[in-house]
């Protein structure tokens, strides 16, 4: 049950690459599944993802606690957005939290859903739906602090993708790491996309449910396509040198 | 009297984090009130904040004015804002006041008023009012440079922790240095998200007040949660180095 | 038939001014026509553009495909774009495809054609075009990734400057490498201003037909002018030390 | 007629400046009147305000050609900008001309007319006249490439001090780099400030006329408050080193 040092810096880079394309500030985290053991997962100790070292994770439990006695850091207050996703969707291998601002007007905003307008925001499926913590835990500080409130989300969440998160941000779930960090990119592109050509007036062209599901059929985490991204964000990111391509990729 | 060096340290922090998160440029200031003498506050002489340093403070009384005689830097103009809000408001002991640009809008568009629409930004409070220095002060240079000007500012404030001044800026009031500088870097941040929001169209759903209350009850300036940001921002603006978590924080 | 070293470092710096610039990111691609042989162009291996070198090149005939047998890099996969292009232009000399993130409204919202309406934008010509795989080619994961696709997306372009892609992004075609580069920067640019001065309400001052023609005119690739912002844009870039001027300019 | 070393630096400084605030790219300029004989000016030679040094100014009479035979450099298409200004305006010290992205919508669109709404946006004065080239001179490239063109510019500028060019950038005019720096620093930002207030939907508070006339009244281009600014920028554009205060300031 050792974990492999490449996923440990698959695990740093996410975190970097997050912070430097502005996804997270002090604030949001990303996770991954424990890869020998489905009821664990791994995420950092509570700190800043930009300062997120290979030393900083901890093993959590799917209710949110850690796995080890003895591990007294701080933690996020906020795991168990994770530990409630990886409970309800075996699917899912990683998932992202955070508070991108250009997410958060169509989480407060009931006029205009937010749903694929660009290509790479197709990952998001069709449209995003939004949960609000109020609805079943009235006045809170909004904030997912407990096991019940992380599953309430995660039934909003559904079989989905993404879901937003009212007055607060949004949490992204995907079967790798590479994949949620890219989906958690370009989210606010695409809500960006789509609050500028609503203000340009007349119809808008949403990506089909065809070409939705034509680009999730193509999808793979180590295509020459994806790499290049992932290259790219990590080099800018400053963790170039903690890249690792696997030579046999997963599946193939 | 004399002024513990981590004080000192957490001023420069913060005018430093003000002017890397874009609070601030050249103009817009920070204070925090003397530990030992209510009386008295300190903020930098008249210097850009991101170029303020440890040897770059000077104390003033209530009045605005120096405490000691013989200082003669030019000092900041607008320090009246801050002797004012200290002298009416004894539970404050850290204030801000900027320009920062995003909230300038709320302030010359009467249409729309500042509210809270994301957790970070609860403790702005309820509507934030705007003050037009105008009503009572007529044709001026816009500029807060007399004590009764400032107390009529400080009159607009009332009990509250944000008021924008109409054409100018903000003035942002709270228990810390922290938190203060915490108010100011999210009330940008909350105003776009609220103009977004706006322009998608139909309802928008503001924090309820029992979520803002939830959220101030909650509030501590060195929980992990609230250090995690501090950290983050005072590595980012290059001042790491300065940082002091005290080991009995205070109230606790 | 070997290439000149200045056109090779033109290009480098194309790819690195085209990621400074914000115009790609890991996607996107640049292109020149071979200047011994119209029947092929150069264009990088699958890699971001900002870390392409001289020795990332490869040759391409028209059909997309590489000239060399043995050439075992991952190419791109929307390489047709560019071989269409240059199939059916010979006027045109380079080419860029890219994603740049102000130009896709234009492609989403039918309510507003894009069309110069600044100085740098004339060399966009007159209204875009907007060219919808879709229409043809039904539920795709909406990349460019054969020859018919592409030669549909240059049917589109026809003789003009600029195709916009819904929900994708930009082609733009032009007669040196400078000049197209040019373009993309321009292209965005144009953009913004046109979607801001619609949210500002009245009528829109477009470029007129006669202007854009004056400015195609005067238009020379190694003019004081354009050197300027091909020189500023390279030393930004961190490649200035790539620049070659020629001493005799192409065409007198 | 020695030109002091100080005036050359600050033409330093301000081109580094407007190049670093995002004014200008390579593209726009700033010069100064010679201050020894009103029927010149100092500007640089066709090089992007980044790149600027010290030896990099040429002298032009308000003809706009150079002063010395055998300049042989080339200079910018458009100094006929600076000379028409320079020569309708005894009481103008510096001119600017840049293409500042978000002054262009008040340029195009006919809805909304560029106002002071901001404090620091008092320099500009009342409503901002655009002039349209194409008025007098038909279509053309939209560049100011001869004198009779600049004096028409120079004419709509009339005695104000700033002056937007339909679909291409603005001028302005003031008493000293310092001030003219600062006013193309302040215009964009006010003119982002509109534009978001007007969105915000109400009505608009513009400075009135009295505010207007107070602020000017009071601006001192060696004042504490100015130098800050100016001091500030220089460090931020990295040439700090060069900045001279001077002992007596102009006018006392």
């Amino acid at each position: 049950m050792s974990i492999p040092a490449s996923l440990i810096h698959d695990l740093v880079i996410a975190n970097r690459v997050l912070a430097r394309e502005e996804v997270v500030d002090a604030y949001g985290h990303v996770s991954v599944r424990h890869p020998d053991d489905p009821q664990r997962f791994l995420i950092a100790r509570s700190l800043a993802p930009e300062l997120v070292g290979p030393d900083d994770f901890v093993e959590l439990g799917l209710d949110g606690e850690p796995v080890r006695s003895g591990e007294d850091r701080p933690l996020y207050l906020e795991r168990f957005i994770h530990a409630a996703i990886f409970e309800a969707r075996p699917d899912v291998m990683a998932v992202v939290h955070a508070h991108a601002e250009d997410t958060l007007p169509f989480g407060i905003a009931d006029g205009t859903k937010l749903r694929p307008v660009i290509h790479a925001g197709s990952f998001i499926g069709g449209a995003v739906p939004v949960w609000d913590i109020a609805d079943h835990f009235g006045d809170t500080n909004l904030l997912v602090t407990n096991i019940a409130q992380g599953r309430d989300l995660a039934r909003c969440l559904g079989p989905g993708s993404v879901a937003l998160m009212r007055g607060h941000g949004f949490a992204a779930a995907a079967r790798s790491v590479i994949e949620v960090v890219r989906m958690s990119v370009y989210l606010p592109r695409n809500a960006r996309a789509l609050m500028r050509a609503k203000q340009l007036g007349g119809g808008i062209k949403y990506l089909s449910d065809g070409e939705i599901a034509a680009r999730n059929r193509g999808y793979r985490p180590y295509s020459p396509e994806t790499w290049r991204t992932w290259e790219y964000w990590a080099n800018n990111a400053g963790c170039g040198h903690l890249l690792t391509r696997p030579e046999t990729p997963p599946g193939g």
